[in-house]
């Protein structure tokens, strides 16, 4: 049992940080600082109102799009559909059950969908998945130093404990990066899950977790406008990361997607137009009357990086046997509304 | 983009083994022989017939229990209770999104739940949560030729590719094993996903994948009779593994537990009985007049082992870059119902 040996050290060590109460990822991302905490711009959000359930409760899903260096032609045509009102009167046609939901236009006017020209400028990017992060710099004696520790640990330490790490010489402070099963390493930037590779020129790529907003496409790669935008509602599919543009999350209300009746047709598309969720209204934040406000902790806090240390080795009264390693899709960056 | 050269080399090989079409994980199964798949013997099947949807739709969850070694005392009590048919008439209670759907009696009577004592012989077994694997032989050998191998591809061959392999001296033939930021390793036991640790006395544990079914608990360990159970609805929780006892999995119908409402009382407890989706009975296949019949691909065929590493390779014609790695809630074990 020597993992357990190692895990109770470090659990020591959280318990001298915080005395007293039990250590959970909640109260931590709770006591974190204001100045840990990053508002997110309401032209960043995307505000999409579905029609009310049967029971005539509202069904709004708020998705934060993804910040630059990523997927900016995408997010850019997002923008521009927004701005011309361009979902109202669409549907979520496509719910396939631990795999995605999906909205838009369709593409099929035989099966019922009403045909509905792109505004101007709306073309399919270059399939480019992905770019260079600022905040893990390439070019190289950073991604040598990382490759060696990780390998250093992984051989000689305790094997199999899901590598974690905050301290890394030369990148930003309490950087969290660990082990990855799709990826050289994952770590995070501007508060999102990042894929990375080891490469001189530094690719990195978002990640594909729950609630993830992705581009759906048609076979080949350079097919993909973001007019037809899809949610993951199950286990994260990452084989996908790399493959298609993810462009944002849902941070509030994915359960109305998430909970919507999983289609009987091919490939999970709902057979008649009668059965899909209408889409009233989508909006950037910006332009509503009462913008919304919300806020995430920041990934390089110290709080972000105590987090995820928790999220990895639970310590509180219902768990007996930390983890001792955690996946990225299982640390989710803490999002809230923002104070007034 | 060493790693690409590599996955290239993989990717040649598959395509050596089946020319023409392409290679799917789908195909891979359909294509299995005959008798790469094992029966499941209706006795190991749970039923349980939840009242209809609103528009009439039969709700029906087909549910497979887990067999020795693991979490046998509670799927004994879950046998008892449902030859008792002790779960007619309660309800699944609560819902939350990206996590689990709970059933059964509920505890509170206060709340408006139906006290409901528990048939005889019906107890809370001790927390054992892990187990030996006859199939992954302990001491001492195996585990440090495992440990040898795993160590030194994950530091000299290509980093972070996810490491799979289905050739380890001294185990099942065609093996599937990789590495897991939650285990040391991770393979697979009578079609499950199993969790490992290095340990001589060859400690190994059911994992929790979405539609994976554990038995609910209070704060002790030892509390969970599994009259009370929950099924994954979400990412993979495995930060629960070894604390909570895994006891199946859904094979069949798990849309009908993950569409349900989201709770919006404490903790996701619904908050009137009204709202709870009733069960109508909950049977052992082996009661029914019309005996369920599945089978699942034995992880111990080649095509199982083909089947990983394709899930680990995307190559048909929608995939552009492979991930080279996979994680073991992202392979999920073919089942299908049984040709009669």
């Amino acid at each position: 049992m020597k993992r357990l040996a190692f895990l109770a050290i470090l659990l020591s060590q959280a318990a001298t940080a915080q005395e007293a109460e039990p250590v959970t990822p909640a109260s931590i991302a709770e006591a974190a600082a204001p100045e840990e905490w990053v508002a997110i711009p309401p032209e960043d959000l995307l505000v999409m109102d579905l029609a009310p359930d049967a029971a005539g409760r509202a069904r709004q899903v708020i998705i934060q799009l993804m910040p630059a260096p990523f997927s900016q032609p995408w997010v850019q045509n997002i923008r521009t559909l927004a701005r011309a009102h361009w979902w109202d009167g669409t549907s979520v046609y496509r719910v396939v059950d631990n795999w995605v939901a999906q909205w838009g236009a369709g593409e099929d006017a035989d099966a019922g969908f009403v045909p509905r020209p792109l505004p101007e400028g709306v073309v399919s990017p270059v399939a480019a998945y992905e770019a260079m992060l600022a905040s893990v710099p390439p070019q190289t004696e950073q991604y040598e130093a990382l490759s060696a520790l990780v390998n250093e640990q992984l051989a000689n330490a305790e094997p199999g404990t899901g590598f974690i790490t905050n301290q890394i010489d030369g990148f930003p402070t309490e950087q969290s990066t660990f082990w990855d099963s799709f990826a050289d390493f994952v770590t995070f930037d501007q508060g999102w899950p990042i894929g990375n590779m080891y490469d001189p020129r530094g690719f990195a790529w978002p990640v594909h977790c729950y609630a993830h907003v992705g581009v759906a496409r048609d076979l080949a790669p350079d097919t993909g406008t973001g007019a037809e935008l899809y949610a993951v509602i199950g286990h994260a599919p990452r084989q996908l990361d790399r493959n298609i543009a993810v462009v944002g999350r849902a941070i509030s209300g994915i359960e109305h997607l998430s909970t919507l009746p999983r289609g009987t047709g091919e490939a999970g598309v709902y057979e008649t137009r009668a059965e899909d969720a209408p889409i009233v209204s989508v909006r950037l934040g910006d332009e509503l009357p009462e913008q919304p406000r919300f806020e995430y902790l920041a990934t390089t806090s110290d709080s972000f990086a105590r987090y995820v240390e928790s999220r990895a080795n639970r310590d509180d009264a219902f768990y007996t046997v930390p983890a001792g390693g955690v996946d990225v899709c299982n640390v989710q960056v803490p999002v809230r509304p923002a104070a007034l």
